[in-house]
């Protein structure tokens, strides 16, 4: 595909087997980072490393008294499953370098499917999952689980391009979008995501506490979120090539 | 020429003989990318590839629930055709490029001849197709089918670069450009350029229906075509370098 | 001296013997690309080859049903003479390559001598035409022919870099500028500076028509000029990456 | 991790036995930056090297007659321990490669641990520290010190990102935050944050007359930080390519 | 050091044996500028070569008839010296490599000692110079003959980077800067400097008409500092990516 300047590294062995990438990006009403945030919590996955670039913003997230990589990877031997997340905003001009890393990545790494998660526009209540899928048997399959799948339309960032990818490639792919609230966060929309995940991969997890439990999960994301963004806004609005004096 | 960062991936076998090549991309009316749209459904043509690069707007078109790379090609075995389409407005900095790869991609598949569909300002009724020509017996041939050609002025963009180069190198090219308003869309341009295309080139394809059927047209273009121009000022407006929460 | 991503292409024989060559990009008045527009009129003379880059506006410019390249070069065998013009303004970045370029390619070519036209302000009435030279020979030379040199002062573009290092390289070159007015396009200057060259080139060219014909000259111009500017305008314009809807 | 466009010079003999790197960059109340600098002072630090870069501000420091690059190392002997400081805002597109290159020279020169010292905005009274760790027995190691880590949270710049990555490879570091002033100058923080660090590297070094030196301090430290930041923001006001006349 | 895109070509023989290398650049008054060109005109030196990059303002000084590069270089055997000027402000992006350039060409030259005129805000009375120095042993030498040298401080632009980079090196360096006002030009400071530099350098030149010739210096130096600046500001102003028309 292109040149890659965003590097996956990983830091514990791979022992899975053709496993499911689930992908959380932020997007709308956080839906991606939430509910891979949540998976990762409540299916107690293990780090497998993190994705790096000179285009990210320079930041460490806190959790838990360790400071981590803000876009990183973990896995589930038990679900045979790796979850990628990040939480901050992919830059623009690493949505193509990011989108060719995860895959080269996975096809490397014999991913068995790509899932990713996200947030869509309320189109009425805020009851539904709306499915795209790389192949027509993954469109059968998706709407056999009672997803609807979109039939006109577009998808842009990661998820985009990955899936116009594994169209073209037919690998398998698919991409999950809740829908829900452009709020500063969507803990709704990541359970309902979660809940059709679970319609397509086998997963053992109540999201009924998800939204309760989010008010927790909303102070963890939103100080690394707030200041990603702010890394970047801060050094733009000095005006100033060499920063200010409290950069 | 020069360096090329636009990539021209095959996904289907080539098994055309000088074939034509259409090429319609966004412009006046968007007369190219409907003209080019409505030959891909009417002729059945199959998938033959696309093309990507990092300046292209990070999207996938889905039409028919498919994800779909939104510049691509199609393929006619019936009428020795490819269909190059663009669902997107090509970046300034990728018009060289693009360029470049069209045209050294169609001189190593041996292509026959290239027709790029178009759009130009009304002068008068909008009844007529004025045609450019790569070579004087073009010219000739334009004119001979009452195609009216351009003596004096200049047309920019990936067909500019393309004919300026394709005259230089002595290579059949044509550009046909319809009377076209600068509305959102305009399905009659686009009839008026397949009408000429067909004088040029034998097809066998009404347009009587065009105009009308383009309610549907319209609407599978318009949420890609307004998707990928807001990827791009999504970014912009918000001023931060890490984009905003809602990316 | 410099890398060079211009690239100048030939397209025909080249068949000359230490050639002078006349260069004629846009300025004040339009003074060089007009002269220079005349000069291959006039003298009926013929394709060359012609200057690309990435950097040039992507324009293709049509005269005589032709589409051409902007700036492009045509050689006269009977004068002994090649004549290159642009029909865009050279932007910034493109400065050093293009001046880098042409010198490379003029000595490669042992081109015998270069002589630029171009306009400069009135500094009283509009009937001179003042010199640069790179030598102290061609000082004289000009000075011998009627033509005041510049003593002290700057010039910059295309012209002022190929002068310098003509001067460090001892190349022969020179610079005549016709006093022009800033408007759109001043043929009374072009007349002017054919008058100069031909005081120090042997040319059998009557200008006395040039003011008169220049309203059709203009019109041929003055469209590709105006859609080199705007095609960058255009673009910059939207404050969008990927364009609007109507490029 | 990525490419490094920062070097890193010594120019002294390195003689020292898995130290201590203590970094002081410019932040909240220039609390790395004054520490860093009375350290150097009061432990009779001897020159180690510097750091340079294109994207830095092109300055030289000058203290005590001698003009510096304003991003330079000391070392001392006798506490086997070096301290790195910058007298600018290290620009975002240097973050990265400096926190590279730090680490990749810590690593080939067998740091034994490194330890950021910075401000953080005060959250109540001005009299406390707090902490981050890469690891969990470092995090253990200052509780039992009576510093509080941040158990949720980020932190950006050079910091964060060494933070993170030295996490990743289990690399020891540090980093002490104290609650500044968001003031110029908060000799009050570099003090609190000089006695935290003493707290975990043995040192002999006394504070409480900092407030009153850092008068002299912040006289010697003003003029280097006013002119690289006015030597961006100089270049941009003028908003002209080639600078003004009194740069 | 860094990457070198800035050229020095020599059009002389390097006849000298360790001279002093007398840099005067734009600054504060034009001090540097006008002391280098009346060292030039004076001692009668020649021509050695010149300075040349893309990041140059693309244009030739004219002098005495003859097309000239803005930075270049001038010999003397006499005094065993090189003059090394520039006739426009360097551009930020050109300070590092330009310093580097330098420092190269001279370690390789085997140039004795660098010596930068310069202006500095007046502190009182205009009738002092002050010096910094890249070593202890001259900044001594500075006080013997009187001149004031900067203890504490910052200096930036190519005169800083390279005393910085001359102290790490133990290559002798010496700044001397003339107060000077923040005018157009200021004769008088560089009348100051060259007697300053006349007390370290052994020159036989006279400064008594400096001010009173410096009207015709003048005349000479504004046409090309003004050109500089506003080929830059030019292209910029129209915020055209293809110039204006009258470029």
């Amino acid at each position: 595909m292109l040149l890659s300047p965003v590097k996956i590294i990983e830091t514990a062995a791979f022992d899975l087997d053709k496993p499911t990438l689930i992908e959380g990006l932020p997007g709308l009403g956080l839906v991606g980072t939430i509910a891979a945030t949540y998976l990762v919590d409540k299916l107690k996955m293990e780090p497998l490393g993190y994705m790096v670039s000179e285009k990210f913003p320079p930041i460490a997230a806190i959790h838990n008294n360790i400071p981590l990589h803000p876009a990183r990877m973990y896995k589930s031997k038990k679900y045979n499953m790796i979850v990628l997340l990040s939480e901050f905003i992919i830059p623009l001009n690493s949505v193509y370098p990011l989108s060719e890393a995860i895959l080269d990545w996975a096809i490397s790494k014999k991913v068995g499917k790509i899932v990713s998660l996200g947030g869509i526009v309320i189109r009425g209540e805020q009851d539904e999952v709306f499915g795209i899928a790389s192949t027509p048997a993954l469109v059968k399959e998706l709407n056999a689980n009672g997803i609807k799948t979109i039939k006109e339309g577009a998808t842009t960032g990661v998820n985009g391009v990955l899936l116009a990818e594994c169209a073209s490639r037919n690998f398998p792919a698919v991409s999950l979008l809740a829908e829900a609230k452009p709020d500063y966060m969507d803990p709704k929309g990541a359970a309902l995501v979660i809940e059709a995940l679970k319609r397509i991969v086998g997963l053992d997890i109540d999201t009924t506490d998800l939204v309760k439990e989010s008010v927790e999960l909303e102070k963890k994301m939103t100080d690394v979120l707030t200041k990603a963004r702010e890394s970047g806004k801060h050094y733009k609005a000095t005006g100033e090539e060499y920063g200010s004096m409290y950069g």
